[in-house]
């Protein structure tokens, strides 16, 4: 089959690699159909995840049908359309219990396209395959499935819930990157007073708006000052950090008010400076997390019923054999308005994103 | 009246200044009976608290009789035996209404020894009274009842509250001062596995023992490895820290479980460094706090029950007219073995600390 492999720093391609097979019982082996780009693949391309190795197939994220199972696997059979989560888990270990499945010391957690071959393939092999693909509603389309594999249940987990966004308040998302976006369109489920969007980009600030943010803010001007506007001077009650960088991160613990939460979603590869001497009186709450993925179930429901505005932020869609384009195309966002890229054995129908509307 | 007045960073004795008296008809005066020194106080006197201004009254701990109220107040009356608390509440804030006293912004928070006159007095006059006081029960003595104005509520709620201490827990406290003792003490309530204290200096790991700690560790020996073997390499559940400097912070970050709590109880002078680059994935949740107070009558009524040792962490009583030596015990800890000081109108009985035992 064909894969993209990882051969090292700068070093990948689409080439031949041999079909994956069951190996333990446990195993799924699924033909994919949908499979999208995440930032993370970009970072381990530039040599940032030093612990995937040169020939890994890359890829977390994917929707396809299941084509042969290992004999115990129970809750998937041969011809069932599956969502292949960005999270495997052994389901037995003592995170896998209390549902922190991304944490799972069974030989699951996020593996896929980081310790073992994943989704950017033709086939991929999913261990523990009851835990870790998700059967698909049919009402929900493969290019609006996949984004679920991982961006919406990480910003939705990670951000909304660990932020414990509530009824009423302020909610700031920094970074109206696809992730950032996702947290903006999954906060609006718990109906919060406003929410305030900062990034660098006019288009992505325009992006956030289409999705429902009340307030956008220009991460160069003063954005303190606008959320101190809004709020009678006491901050966000919840920020969300979807940016990675410490500029980002120190932003948010600026604009959180006393007894607010700061809860990170960006994957951060530098130390960043915790002003504890301004925050250990004010009472605030900073969470950090990799994805659960327990909400996957959930936000595929909300999803089949409209509830869910993941295909809008599927900018550029290829046929899956040109994945080398794709990379380009997603790499180069600040010129080509990417947001999420989705591939597919079939060509998908043009897509129309919000930013054409 | 004799109080002790700060005069400035390095300056400050124990002087006649007016009586206090109602100003406001929410205020009570209460005739101090008791009262003991916080390690913030040294904060203060060093001029790193730089809101406090020249002139004021130190103090934010007191046990005492009511001797005069305000028009307004319902819940005491002159002749009750009151512990005055850290803590003022306006009762009417929006922070006040969530039980978030601490952050109160109706004039209160902290602000006795701060921004009003405090407590090291032989009067105090306590704003809102009705939510600033409480009446203590009959079977407490002076000297238990004081830690629980300020240190114990403190520990409690911004380190085992909110570090969510839960049966079968492993809980480190980075820190074996008063607050961090009094840590040790208020985890048991919640059942942990073991509670595994971190200091640098052996006689507060001792008594971190004598209050039921279960292991201890010098904080230059490597206790991140005790850490890791007595918890299956995985890290503590829930980390306390009440130092306050960035070296105990990060050690706390270090030895913090995947899904773990971080409780930050430590008052803090300077930035820390966070690695986000490790923690990002990790789900760890990190909190600050200024104590609230909610916890007050609930502790009050432990105590009063003996399930709190609070007159244990008293190693030195003085007449309250003994304040500047008082200080100056306390301020040489390192050397004279003080936790906490304790000064009373009328001489204590002899104080057996667990030290002699």
């Amino acid at each position: 089959m064909k894969a993209y492999v990882f051969h090292g720093p700068g070093q990948s391609a689409w080439e031949d690699v041999p079909d994956p097979g069951v190996r333990e019982p446990t195993d799924a082996i699924v033909r994919v159909d949908d499979v999208t780009l995440c930032g993370t693949d970009l970072h381990i391309l530039k040599g940032d995840v030093p612990e995937v190795r040169p020939g890994t197939v890359l890829g977390h994220e994917a929707v396809g049908e299941i084509v042969d199972v290992g004999g115990d696997v129970r809750t998937v059979r041969p011809g069932d359309r599956v969502l292949v989560s960005c999270i495997t888990a052994c389901g037995r270990c003592r995170y896998c219990r209390e549902g922190t499945y991304g944490q799972c010391r069974g030989g699951g957690g996020w593996i896929l396209g980081h310790l073992i071959d994943g989704t950017q393939a033709e086939y991929v092999r999913v261990p523990y395959a009851d835990l870790s693909v998700h059967p698909l509603p049919s009402a929900l389309d493969g290019k609006d499935a996949v984004l679920l594999a991982d961006i919406f249940p990480t910003s939705y987990e990670v951000g909304v819930l660990n932020g414990h966004v509530r009824p009423g308040d302020t909610v700031a998302v920094v970074g109206a990157g696809p992730v950032g976006l996702a947290a903006v369109a999954t906060a609006q489920l718990f109906a919060p007073e406003r929410i305030i969007a900062v990034d660098l980009a006019a288009a992505r600030l325009e992006a956030a708006k289409h999705l429902g943010a009340d307030a956008v803010a220009d991460a160069r001007e003063a954005p303190e000052q606008l959320i101190a506007d809004l709020t009678g001077g006491l901050g966000a009650d919840v920020v969300v950090e979807a940016v990675g960088v410490p500029e980002a991160f120190e932003l948010c613990t600026r604009i959180v008010r006393p007894g607010g939460h700061v809860a990170n979603v960006g994957v951060h590869g530098r130390p960043v400076t915790l002003h504890l001497e301004d925050l250990w009186i004010k009472n605030v709450t900073i969470t950090t997390g990799l994805v659960d993925t327990y909400s996957t179930p959930t936000l595929l429901r909300m999803a089949a019923a409209g509830r869910l505005p993941t295909g809008q932020l599927v900018t550029h869609t290829f046929p899956l054999n040109h994945m080398e384009e794709a990379y380009d195309v997603f790499a180069r966002a600040a010129d080509t308005g990417a947001l999420k890229v989705v591939l597919g054995e079939e060509p998908h129908e043009e897509v129309v994103p919000y930013r054409a509307a």
